[in-house]
């Protein structure tokens, strides 16, 4: 049944989401700092508005996707935030990777004014969200979840209810933790076969099969030995996640000593200005480190 | 066609990979230090030799499958050793995982007594032995490659020559940098996914369809919720082989800050008894440092 929806945040994820809901036959109502891919989206049949209360106010469900806790908790509690846009029956569903605590802050003041709140963040990359197979982990009441996942069907392929508000967010950090691990993992190994006379391509070739199989070797090397470095998913939103994953550890107490050198990385890569690249341009520390380039 | 073969070291990866060259039709010929495994082989039709120079003597091409390097040497080199059953044609394919200066080193001795050698370590474990799915990675001379390519089809799905003699273990050492992180990773996920209240198999539904997919999450999450911890591939090979990659980053001059923590959790496990249980058993030192205790 198509619905009224609003989409706020149109970067490398968000904007391949709003598209796929539009594409999905849905009215999409967006918004979006920069206007660029505002005018793209209006071209393709989306409608725009000149503020997040302005979505909110017009739609049945408002979606954001934004950078981290701090944008997410101005565009749904600040001025002109969607809580000023609050109506009957309106759901709020933060697709950003944000930290668990600020999604439980922000289910609780939308809450109080009577807005229903998913945190539901998704993993997947711009290829995931472009081909609308992303995985979507989501927090929050059971009723909304089912509310909105005939929506979530157009955008995600696997779609996991969690638990309460915040589980969500605390599902995409473990995710974090992996991906991360598979990226540097991915980076030493490449050093090392480079330092060792072993081809790297054919390394690749070998071990993806195997064991060692992951997401990041099916889809990572091609660009690598490519020299392609363009994001993809920006070292330093990988770099702000692993602060995420770190914070949540620390207010619920666990240890993660293997994340916690995988963050110094990412930390080395935005003090060598390379934070705009591809995450996987780790590599660039790794070799860095071992005095080596590998490939071309 | 079927050809007279042998197969020296008949462990968790051995057995297996002897039967699956059994059912191909091939003629086996095996040894191994503990009795069990040959009479259960013996009666499935291989033929029992008494020790790696009898096994030799006899065959085309002889394959081993062993814990430790210097295991290797002593079957290939030393007394009643593989040397000592050298014959026009005789071909050596060593699937044991070791530095890969000691494949070079095997190469060079038995190619001195007219043996060809291909050093072809495996990844897959136990479940990808007894599938013939192995990944193969061969370092040794092209032609012998092709030589025992019909063979290698029996046990393995991914079979790729690397390179020359040592280059197979070289993958092999960047393949197990993949594998341990993973596992640790996914550790430190379940860890921080039971502190922070988001239910741990949830979690892993919810991840392994997206960005974070790999082999360990599709393959030992179940084990572990089951209560599990059977090898699999023991803990103290995965920190053998670890010790393998440091080793061989430190002969050829390669800075792996990762894998050197993950290590020191592995080194952990033997320092708490752990090193008979499976790998993913790394699990119970991140638990133990979080204080906590994931799934029953």
């Amino acid at each position: 049944m198509a619905q009224k929806v609003g989409y706020i945040g149109l970067g490398l994820i968000g904007a391949p989401m709003a598209r796929n809901l539009l594409k999905a036959g849905h009215e999409v109502v967006v918004h979006n700092r920069s206007r660029g891919i505002v005018d793209e989206l209006v071209s393709e049949g989306a409608i725009e508005a000149y503020s997040p209360a302005e979505v909110a106010r017009q739609v049945e469900v408002v979606f954001t996707c934004l950078p981290d806790s701090p944008d997410v908790e101005r565009v749904a509690l600040g001025p002109d935030g969607i809580i000023e846009g609050a109506h009957e029956g309106l759901i709020h569903v933060d697709h950003s990777t944000i930290k668990p605590e600020s999604a439980k802050l922000i289910a609780e003041k939308l809450g109080e004014a009577g807005i229903r709140c998913l945190d539901a963040p998704v993993s997947g990359g711009d290829i995931g969200a472009k081909a609308g197979t992303l995985a979507i982990m989501v927090g929050g009441p059971h009723e909304t979840f089912e509310a909105v996942l005939p929506l979530f069907k157009a955008t995600g392929k696997t779609i996991t209810h969690i638990g309460e508000s915040g589980a969500g967010q605390a599902a995409k950090a473990c995710n974090q933790i992996m991906c991360a691990a598979q990226m540097v993992a991915m980076s030493e190994l490449l050093v090392l076969a480079e330092k060792s006379g072993a081809d790297p391509e054919k390394v690749i070739e070998a071990i993806k099969g195997g064991a060692a199989q992951c997401w990041t070797l099916d889809t990572k090397p091609q660009r690598i030995f490519a020299g392609n470095r363009e994001p993809g998913f920006k070292a330093y939103m990988q770099h702000k996640d692993l602060g995420i994953v770190l914070d949540t550890a620390r207010t619920y107490g666990a240890s993660l000593p293997v994340t916690a050198v995988i963050t110094q990385l990412f930390e080395a890569m935005l003090q060598n200005g390379l934070g705009d690249l591809d995450n996987s341009a780790v590599l660039g520390i790794l070799e860095m480190m071992s005095n080596t380039k590998v490939g071309p």
